[in-house]
């Protein structure tokens, strides 16, 4: 199997193409180019015009606002999967963040004009868009959620959890990204996921530079549930 | 012009309804259903099957997440204008919030089969469903940005502009919705809500009951700017 065959394979495995009648599965890849960034590199800039739409392949993406006094806020982080400016791309609207890789990503790039023409003959590739745009409206409102109902040490501590594979008793992985994304992702100060760091000791969790260890994850699941309890 | 072709003519006017050809518009509208509800009524349920969209004609729609462990928060507030579980309904999934009217609400209720039905002949219906869903994600970031960049003052500040007529100098408004509702929409505990509206006299608004009145809007943004430079 020839290397191009092989990544269109992968690409099927994507939940953006996984649905897509055949025809319109090549349709967009013939058009669609794999792209690797390196940390800080941008995928597109808030205010250009909606050119592209990107699934992402590998690594994770970060996007950010910049308010009128210069100051970045940093929206939500996207990883593998999970698709990117869909909906504007396909609108032709302006991008309203900018877009950022977090370190190493692969992205697949999809240009914007090709989407919208076969959506409109491709009534599952419509169904498709809508998908990662109720998906995104989803992740939006789990992290409003998470930013008005819990405490830095459940944001925290949640965020370790969902780093071990499910059904794991015990875990050591690497953090996905920096502690200043991390923070900025959580909405947290950095000093303050550093306090929660420490403070995590209790609960078993051992993070040293960008590797996690946790020892139990029933027990922070439990302390999870503790902290709910408190509220 | 009966009163049946009177109400028609106004839902042409929202945004959900006015890019729609005659023939969508009155296939939708014939299955329509115009809704009053009282604060404290429930459009839907999180956890149920969505069966409708809604098009909210007038008043505020909240809507809220209940937690495992029975914490209720509020997600965001829609007004008039806006579209509800306009994506959940078509791609038919579960919907994971619960809709309340925070007061007098009217809605234009739309059976979920039916536009899916129409979006799959109409493309301007599928492209006005997209459209409706990229706004939500919009504004969904922009609470994000606010939870994670501003502080309660400046929440606050920006949420009693947001009530005056653009290029008006003073006004007198009608709080939207109820403070505890203010408060939860803002991410704020009802107490720094109120903590929040004294110090506002200082910068001429007055708060009594649910009337405010802004005597120099100007002032205001300036105000905002000044706590915007101090962050």
């Amino acid at each position: 199997m020839s290397s191009q065959a092989r990544n269109l394979e992968a690409l099927r495995l994507l939940p953006f193409f996984a649905a897509l009648a055949p025809a319109t599965f090549e349709k967009l890849t013939a058009a669609a180019r794999i792209e690797r960034m390196r940390k800080g590199e941008t995928l597109y800039r808030q205010g250009e015009k909606a050119a592209s739409l990107f699934v992402i392949v590998e690594g994770f993406v970060k996007l950010a606002r910049l308010s009128s006094h210069g100051e970045e806020t940093v929206i939500h982080i996207f990883g593998r999967g999970e698709t990117i400016a869909e909906s504007v791309a396909v609108l032709g609207d302006n991008h309203t963040t900018t877009a950022e890789a977090t370190g190493a990503v692969t992205v697949v790039r999809l240009p914007a004009a090709l989407v919208a023409q076969v959506a409109r003959e491709a009534p599952e590739l419509s169904l498709t868009i809508l998908q990662e745009s109720s998906a995104k409206i989803w992740a939006l409102m789990d992290e409003i959620e998470t930013l008005k109902a819990q405490t830095a040490d459940q944001r925290v501590l949640r965020f370790i959890l969902s780093l071990c594979p499910p059904n794991a008793k015990s875990c050591s992985v690497r953090l996905p990204y920096t502690k200043g994304d991390i923070a900025a992702s959580l909405g947290l100060k950095q000093e303050t996921l550093s306090r929660s760091f420490s403070r995590l000791k209790a609960a078993g969790v051992e993070i040293d530079g960008r590797d996690a260890h946790i020892s139990d994850t029933a027990a922070l699941a439990a302390e999870i549930e503790r902290l709910n309890k408190l509220v």
